[in-house]
């Protein structure tokens, strides 16, 4: 029997990350509606703090932690979000944080987490050696390790981002949320049945990296393998606590082409002037491949980070 | 004795306008106020209707005109914001707009305005060649010409985006606007004066088109004469309707390096995760270059447009 957050333990999430965390602006734009022919709700987390969703999750797994278990700090492993997420949160504690990131993470991501103050440990880019080095660092250091996305605490705080889309929309038929290692869509599956049953929840993935959408035809948890797309946050594989959550609330996923993915992050950009990073881009991008099953619906899209190196864009 | 917009006449025009235009948000960021320790609150009116403020003041003249007025549509030269804005507004009112656009204008702009129903009529890139053609068009058709600054109706509709400023930021001591033409800075200056007597109004323009800031200093409009700035909203000369206004209530112009520009640009897309074009961060060099003038000062800056060509960004 797996332990999925209760609809008390998000209420309780939200409570203690208000503050912290910015209640993020929901933007519509009309001449995306009139391209799209649907009503859509865009819930900006490129506007979250450290740029993407990954905050909510971080800051309340860092807050759930006592003086005692924080003492030591806390740890991780991540080139991407999760890693400067973890280093604000800990941050705000006056906690340490130790980053392992591969020595090939860009210039920008590095910048980041050192400007939250974190200590970053570089290795080579492998995951074998991530692990290696992230376990060698809890061993020495203490600190707590801080899963970017299988861990019930993160998955409970990625829930907020839906639960404050849904409470401040007219009901919405759907809400679509990128899929890479699970956190964000099992959270927003999480908020859609505790506070809008109504709505159909959709994971949005890009075809080169399908592992989620393979994983939900199977039933079983298949691994992402050599994943290729321009949506650098999805490349992960779904964890033994996200599937669980995805399995059961989550009514389809959506795989969608490269260039669809460039389209929407174009679009985006053009016509609503918000940067968004391409993990961003993939619901959008499965709305303009599915114009039928979408038309004149209202449909929830959570923009999921901001974080892009500006001197090396996709249209280029 | 030169007959400026009066307070009631700005008020009117925001009832005027309210509706067609967008009242677009007010931002602030701390990583920013942090970097330059001062407390700056962006007017985005990069989210204005066709990206730029300048579609305030364009609505407002279409929507001034009678029927009888508009029966031979509008006309201008613009190869820029107004363009669209203009283009825009028209087809509001379902009116004809005639554009004369330079051949040479980017095809972004040339899309934007095809998509919004004008008709455009391209001429060689000089000054004399768009007028000459806006001439004969005017002639040929008896289209109503909106000049794109220099007409207090458009001066009295940009005033409006810092009337809303003024009314939901706490005291300002500044408020600093781009200076191109003088439209969108001699708006600004006369809410303030109306509705904020004590912020005082900045001017901010580029060292390579510094024409205002000359002309300020001398006291009689300096026509801008080959100006060089990525600024390409900012390149043309004051009227004689916006210079009596900026004399009057401006308290300075700045000028500011290309550099900053650029760097100040750079900023507001990385840290704030939204798009505005060069212009519109001439202000923000402005604070970047004075830091110890603005410092622990409640700033107004406004974001003048957002309308960029995304394969040609300045950091390339």
């Amino acid at each position: 029997m797996i332990n999925f957050p209760s609809k008390i333990n998000i209420q309780n999430t939200e409570k203690r990350i208000t503050g912290y965390v910015h209640r993020t602006p929901i933007l519509t734009s009309t001449l995306i509606n009139k391209i799209v022919s649907s009503n859509l709700f865009f819930k900006c987390e490129n506007f979250q703090k450290a740029g993407a969703f990954k905050f909510r999750g971080a800051v309340n797994t860092v807050l759930s932690l006592n003086r005692n278990e924080l003492k030591s700090g806390v740890a991780t492993h991540s080139s991407g979000n999760h890693a400067a997420a973890l280093a604000l949160a800990a941050k705000i504690r006056n906690a340490k944080a130790y980053i392992v990131m591969p020595r090939t993470a860009p210039v920008i991501k590095i910048k980041a987490v050192k400007s939250y103050g974190a200590e970053i440990i570089f290795c080579e880019p492998t995951l074998t050696a991530r692990e290696k080095t992230l376990e060698s660092i809890v061993k020495k250091t203490g600190a707590a390790f801080v899963h970017p996305y299988n861990d019930l605490r993160v998955i409970a705080g990625q829930a907020t981002s839906a639960k404050e889309l849904l409470e401040e929309t007219p009901t919405l038929d759907y809400v679509i949320a990128p899929v890479g290692g699970g956190g964000l869509l099992s959270g927003t599956a999480l908020s859609s049945n505790y506070f809008s049953k109504e709505t159909k929840i959709i994971g949005a993935e890009p075809k080169g990296a399908d592992d989620a959408f393979r994983s939900f035809s199977e039933g079983i948890i298949i691994p992402s393998v050599n994943p290729r797309t321009i949506a650098d946050g999805l490349l992960t594989s779904l964890g033994d606590k996200t599937f669980p959550i995805i399995k059961k609330y989550v009514s389809e996923i959506i795989t969608v082409e490269e260039n669809s993915i460039i389209q929407a992050m174009l679009m985006i950009w053009e016509r609503m002037k918000i940067i968004v990073e391409p993990s961003s881009a993939v619901p959008l991008a499965s709305v303009l491949e599915n114009r039928n099953k979408f038309a004149d619906k209202n449909i929830g899209i959570i923009l999921s980070g901001g974080n892009v190196d500006l001197e090396n864009l996709p249209w280029d």
